[in-house]
């Protein structure tokens, strides 16, 4: 049997929960309630590579849900989209998913997937990972039709788009973890968790 | 709209009808009844790389069913796993499914995905794609017990496992296309159904 964990995500992304329970992991879901953009904006002032903001991002949540919950371990994960070495964020409404199809249309953008574990507010590990992706030069009537098929599923992932879905049909190469593309890079996580006895191993 | 496809997939494989439908691609189903292992025995006694036997069955299996459904455009696809330079099949129970596990842990094994597209018992393009992965040291207790949680569904691939559920839980590393992993490498898939008008470009 698989050993009861004291497990807890701290998101409310429902890909990450939904690549946990398919790796057959038990966990609690309590979302942080960090407010991400203002830890972010001094981060963007700083000289730190973009590509590493969502490292803070991934520990802070971690840290402020375990801070809350004593000896739970808790998994606190970020994944943001660098393009041109500029960071963006997933689109309000689908007039900026459009743009944001348009812009990355024939050209490459990293997804950055951060997960870090914490106990009593402190960091036990962390990993990032990037992967590259390509996308095919795209007409801008095929993007209209496009989200008109997806609908507001485009806005839950910042690049407006989910692999596992007609995404896709955007892409021209995929290199890359495909759970970090998910948004949890899954398979290093387990290791950790094996480690700490919180799953089988 | 998604334009009409007069499209067939000659497999009755649920992972490769789930990619494509989740791809937002409209087909029908028609699985090929060749007797594939008639079709391999005298490849395997061949000079022919065991990588690349996946190749011609997929192409087998897009013509058969090509010659019987006139104008339509069928996709044939097979997946092998190659290790050690010998050709593995999808094991016929849970004992066999035991020591595949049991083989290829700690070990490096191929998973070759091949796809082929027949129109009137003509192939009109093929492609064939290998992942690698790497599965960590794993107890034989462990072995059980995964078995046990994961059941029946362990013998419906071949390596015994699946990527999308408790199949992470054995690997270490994985080096390749998720899609090819699955079984179908969608994204050259959906390149060539563009080219043929088929999918929305």
């Amino acid at each position: 049997m698989q050993k009861k964990a004291n497990l807890i995500l701290a998101s409310k992304s429902p890909y990450r929960a939904q690549i946990l329970s398919a790796a057959g992991i038990q966990f609690d879901v309590h979302p942080s309630v960090v407010d991400e953009r203002a830890i972010e904006a001094p981060l963007l002032r700083s000289q730190m590579d973009v590509n590493d903001i969502p490292l803070i991002l991934a520990q802070t949540k971690a840290m402020s849900v375990s801070e809350k919950i004593r000896d739970a371990i808790v998994i606190g994960s970020d994944q943001t989209l660098t393009f041109e070495n500029r960071l963006l964020h997933k689109p309000e409404n689908m007039e900026e998913a459009r743009r944001r199809l348009l812009m990355l249309s024939g050209k490459t953008h990293n997804l950055n997937s951060a997960v870090a574990l914490a106990k009593d507010g402190e960091i036990l590990w962390q990993y990032i990972d990037t992967a590259t992706i390509k996308f095919r030069e795209l007409k801008p009537e095929f993007i209209g039709r496009h989200l008109a098929r997806v609908g507001k599923a485009a806005l839950t992932s910042v690049g407006a788009y989910q692999i596992e879905g007609e995404g896709v049909q955007l892409m021209e190469k995929i290199d890359g973890d495909f759970f970090s593309i998910m948004g949890l890079p899954i398979i290093p996580l387990l290791n950790i968790l094996r480690e700490l006895e919180l799953v089988d191993g």
